[in-house]
């Protein structure tokens, strides 16, 4: 997969080689860097991406279920969900079971937003399946789920 | 792999569940935290170890081309490296095939310094492995170059 960035190079690795920890780290800044250009029309940023696809998924999702869910520390969420909100994405609503919490809705400009940005998404999943086979896809899903 | 992020959660995410981008950004939070907490103790940061192993492994080596290997951003990498040389573990030299050329070599602490965080990675990759068998730890590496 070509990223630009010089995956094969001259130099020796040493003992980073054969590092899962290493490649890893590799990988997901090559991936990381496609899946923010593929957002960036609908200057998203894929975290916010995912805030999107949960609060969608999700109805009556509290605040703080959310950020654990995605692993996103509180001070960056604070700014990602105040930025949804503030471009009219995302609304706070009470909890219909439990008035103390805040939930989370889209707006219909939100979701009108998801839908495109679903769009791209999958596109720059389809450039990232293609260098795997159907089955590799599966296996690699398997391999990464041991550790997570 | 327990890293105290709920991975395993109640939530639905959606169109995010079968995305391989998704899933390669958690498993990498993950496995990072680990990576950091691992080096920690020698106030080192994955990104710096990187730099310390590919200057051992790499004699004379230019500094735009270890930039260029692991893919640091140059103002990220100035400051790293100024750092590892304020503490006195690495010094800039002049290349021996051109005078106009800076390269990096270890110092004797800096040698030092990477036997002991060298240590520490191999029992956090132990740790990352165990998870895996060693045919799993091939077909991973295998899978992961295909993306790179």
């Amino acid at each position: 997969m070509s990223h630009g960035i010089p995956v094969e190079s001259d130099l020796s690795f040493g003992i980073l080689r054969n590092s899962i920890g290493f490649r890893l780290r590799r990988v997901q800044l090559a991936v990381m860097g496609d899946a923010i250009a593929a957002l960036a029309p609908l200057a998203l940023r894929p975290a916010q991406f995912s805030i999107l696809v949960l609060i969608d998924a999700n109805p009556d999702l509290p605040q703080s279920k959310l950020s654990a869910a995605l692993s996103i520390r509180r001070p960056n969420f604070v700014a990602m969900l105040h930025e949804l909100e503030s471009r009219g994405l995302t609304r706070r609503c009470v909890s219909s079971g439990d008035r103390r919490i805040n939930t989370l809705a889209l707006t219909a400009e939100g979701r009108q937003l998801l839908r495109r940005a679903t769009e791209l998404h999958e596109a720059y999943e389809s450039r990232l399946h293609a260098h795997l086979s159907a089955q590799e896809r599966v296996e690699l899903t398997r391999l990464l789920g041991k550790l997570e």
